[in-house]
């Protein structure tokens, strides 16, 4: 394709402060139609073409089979499995011209157990997975940095139905390396797997893919020691407290104005983790209360308390109705409406600082094991700390670092075939719900995070792999008839060889057509100019300039056809071997 | 694939009475979820992966660049082109969680000025086609037949943009071809093409790609004798009256209870063309009155009504407001609040019963060109007939038939571009609007049409080049080990091969697999069983039964490529060349 072809404008004021947001609107790789939804250009949708090509390779060689679910699917799917009412407005809910309810999908379970449902009643039928790329929508609140959190996007879904626990794990296992597999095609091998919290979608076990960058929304435990990762929402907390060798006696000291850990810890030259804080919630639904004390230097863990208490909750908006003393809230002598839960990093700790539950006082000398009552609870509720102990080794190495959500993977159980009726009949005549797994890719969040990963100051730096372009030719004064023919015979000797090549031949500037060439990302370049026939000879060189030089004319297509294939070979290096 | 791992189950019995609906569900081709909403089991989304590929492949062969719009919009892009109000209840619109007016995209001409705008702002950037292949979503009041017209579907949309009448019409040209292409090499040569209304996409001219068939919902008006073709809705109606020698008077008689045109020609054995008949519409907008007089054996045309007079109509429900002697309404001495138009159909029509507009009474001897006032005004509101006049060539040869429409093409003008302020420069620095042309294929509604095109009682009969599977192997007794020893190799080398291979080893009777292997449609089949193996050989037969025959086994693989080459060649020699 030629460059004077291609719609789109290229530019180079920068636009945004998320880099693949910036790069691929300056590259003219996409156009914002409203909040969170975008028309893709076409260097962008050759990219999701050659992705797309990758999902379904890698999903066919685990036995899936391509379907086609609906965008728009009628309400009473979504009521068979509960999720009409459970799922909050992120579910887009319309009525149609008839007054029927219905729903855009955000995902597809209802749909795939819909297909599915009385056309595998009988055992022989199993295992069997089915997948589709589609658009979804998700009504977000706070879509955000381009491609990365949109409303609209394009998705890879995949569902496996099983007759035994064992044979989804078994097929989890294979999901999870054609996962690895699809990444590192992609170029970004990179992406870490980590356990993740299943929140809305049910079941147990779930991994998400992490790319790991600044950027990202996700925090993500690592330990270095032993190879522990986690989604910060997942990942459990353990805090060890030394006890001190003398226990002190409960005794309510005046910290008048001080309300804050840190104000009253300052005030008494405490330090926070010899303090126990109290934090307030509301559920949802009903704007009760929910009281949790911690350790004061532990902030808690907002996906395990909606998990603990089975219910959506926000940090509470005014606590008048709780008949508590805001500021002063401790754990001795409490009167409340409000469900009271204590968090784990309370065993062990000894005289904590905590509210006294009147104005103006605290107490000290506060030792949970002796001052709260012999049965109460202490769960995890807080989140893992920089420096905390690993969960699996035990060490105090843990690391926090921020991700990219790229994927994810659930074994989902019978959440849905139970709850929509969906049955088979076993060897022995016995009626069973199928177990499910599910896979799910979002295409166009991957394609920001590879530019994420592979840029510079300049513009993206594709992987051969997904490039829109493998090869751009620069011809520099194409209006110099030797310079135009060199190239026009390149571009074609190229284009028959079945390789993506963009072609520049436009009268412009070095500068000008470099810079461009540069926001189009094509991992390979070939530069013809008076200069280099001069020599005899075209510059081939790299986008990410690891290699450059000059390439004899006669045998510059096998030049370039040599260097797809390295670049082909280096990247198929990291792909791991199938399951 | 193996037939025992395909999801979705076959059965015999007749489920529907269109035939491809018949067939595609019987076959496990998909499932309906909602009101004309659909999953596509995986063989049917095998073809339309097949036909996407075709799509891609013409639309870059005529320039153009894929892209992807939303499904979901923003109101404000479809009030900028005046569609939001101006479009019926088929463009569902909803709120999204913020309040924000939202629309499904059933159409993308504002999304695809939207992308091209800003960034082609000079004449050097034309022409340019840009097309997408994406769900949409029409919100039909009546989903019938199966994928035939349904509410949700995918569609190949392409757009594109010109500086000049004669540029775009060029490319029209070039466009037409490129759909020829297109259905021939999707096995469907047979589509011809139309003369059609451009309804709400504005624009002057278009034409339909119509399948004939019974079953289809559109009237076709072809001329066999020069070639016309038209859709009805756009066909001129030519009414050729021959005058009386003699002109009779107006003359009031008496026709009772008489209404009809059939009722009063019968009670005054007068021939239905020979009268002037009276039809009531109301404006949607205000209900206000349209009354049209034409020849008594026509029918009102409501496409060309709605045109002329640039509002939607409907049949009056009643004209109790509208001062009309119902059943007896007619052109002379007529008073009434009502739009009185008149047909061509009249012009040298002489001595017509009409109504008397007096209850009981018609008029004989009606002559329009002697009883209405000289300046009346005759317009073209009726339908052509079969056996009427050609519009084109003028003999008495049209006929009229049932057709499917499987894309359409228009030549939209500044339509769009006008009304959302799109510009360009000219050389000279003029500014001006560019002119688009948009060009539609529905992929569903192909799929049934080639279904309906081809097939037998016992299923589909899919062409070479679309078939889910080219080929289906069919072990019988695969339990034998020799059979299934054959099978297996010919099913690896086949697939080793790049062949599309079904293959069936199920433990099934002779009669269950070869109706499931009906269902499957694909063109070639082999079979393999105990006692062709006898015999020494495999059984090569086709789908549609044209040929069929013992084949070696050492040569077998050769035999199923050559027969593959040899359907591909014979469905490509009805492929015109490119334009």
């Amino acid at each position: 394709m030629k460059v004077r072809n291609i719609l789109g404008d290229r530019f180079k004021e920068r636009a945004f402060d998320i880099e693949s947001q910036n790069l691929m609107t300056r590259g003219g790789y996409m156009k914002l139609v409203g909040n969170g939804i975008y028309s893709l250009f076409t260097p962008a949708k050759r990219i999701q073409n050659k992705i797309e090509a990758i999902l379904r390779e890698e999903m066919d060689a685990i036995d899936g089979q391509e379907v086609l679910f609906p965008v728009v699917m009628p309400a009473s799917l979504w009521q068979s499995s509960g999720r009409f009412e459970s799922i909050g407005k992120e579910l887009l809910r319309f009525k149609d011209r008839s007054g029927a309810d219905m729903v855009l999908g955000m995902t597809h379970e209802e749909a795939a157990v819909q297909l599915a449902m009385n056309v595998a009643g009988t055992y022989q039928k199993y295992p069997f997975m089915i997948y589709q790329i589609q658009t979804k929508f998700r009504d977000e609140p706070r879509a955000r940095g381009g491609l990365i959190r949109v409303r609209e996007f394009t998705m890879k879904d995949a569902y496996s139905f099983h007759t035994s626990q064992e044979d989804l794990e078994r097929y989890y296992e294979r999901a999870y390396r054609a996962y690895e597999r699809i990444y590192a095609r992609a170029g970004v091998p990179e992406v870490i797997a980590v356990k993740s919290d299943s929140g809305m979608m049910g079941g147990k076990v779930s991994h998400e893919f992490m790319l790991l960058t600044d950027i990202g929304e996700d925090s993500i435990v690592i330990c270095p020691e032993c190879g522990f990762r986690s989604n910060m929402e997942a990942c459990e907390a353990i805090t060890e407290n030394a006890a001190d060798p003398e226990l002190k006696p409960l005794e309510e000291v005046f910290t008048g104005e001080a309300k804050t850990i840190d104000e009253v810890g300052e005030m008494l030259n405490v330090p926070n983790e010899k303090t126990c804080k109290a934090v307030v919630y509301q559920r949802n639904s009903d704007d009760s209360y929910v009281l949790i004390f911690c350790r004061g230097d532990r902030e808690i863990n907002e996906t395990k308390l909606t998990n603990y208490l089975k219910s959506e909750i926000h940090p509470a908006l005014d606590i008048e109705n709780a008949n508590l003393a805001a500021g002063n809230i401790g754990p001795v002598g409490l009167s409340t409406n409000a469900t009271v839960l204590f968090d784990r990093s309370l065993v062990g700790a000894t005289n904590l600082v905590c509210g006294a539950n009147k104005a103006e006082y605290h107490l000290s000398g506060f030792t949970p094991a002796r001052d709260l009552p012999e049965d109460t609870l202490f769960i995890d509720l807080t989140k893992a700390v920089q420096g905390g102990v690993c969960p699996v080794c035990g060490k105090h190495a843990l690391r926090v670092r921020r991700g990219i959500e790229v994927g994810n993977i659930f074994q989902l159980g019978k959440r849905y075939t139970e709850a929509m009726g969906m049955t088979y009949d076993t060897e022995t005549g016995e009626r069973r719900n199928p177990i499910m797994g599910c896979y799910g890719i979002g295409v166009g969040r991957l394609i920001a995070s590879i530019c994420e990963e592979h840029h510079d100051d300049y513009g993206p730096i594709w992987p051969i792999s997904i490039a829109p372009w493998q090869v751009e030719i620069c011809a520099l004064r194409a209006n110099d008839e030797q310079v135009k023919a060199a190239a026009d015979m390149l571009y074609k000797e190229l284009e028959d060889a079945g390789v993506d090549v963009l072609y520049d031949d436009r009268s412009v500037s070095a500068g000008f057509m470099f810079s461009d060439a540069d926001l189009f990302g094509s991992p390979i370049r070939v530069v013809i100019s008076p200069k280099t026939l001069a020599r005899g000879c075209f510059e081939l060189g790299s986008r990410d300039k690891s290699f450059g030089g000059d390439i004899a004319i006669d045998t510059a297509k096998e030049a370039v056809l040599d260097k797809i294939r390295e670049l082909t070979e280096a990247l198929n290096a990291k792909v791991p071997e199938r399951l």
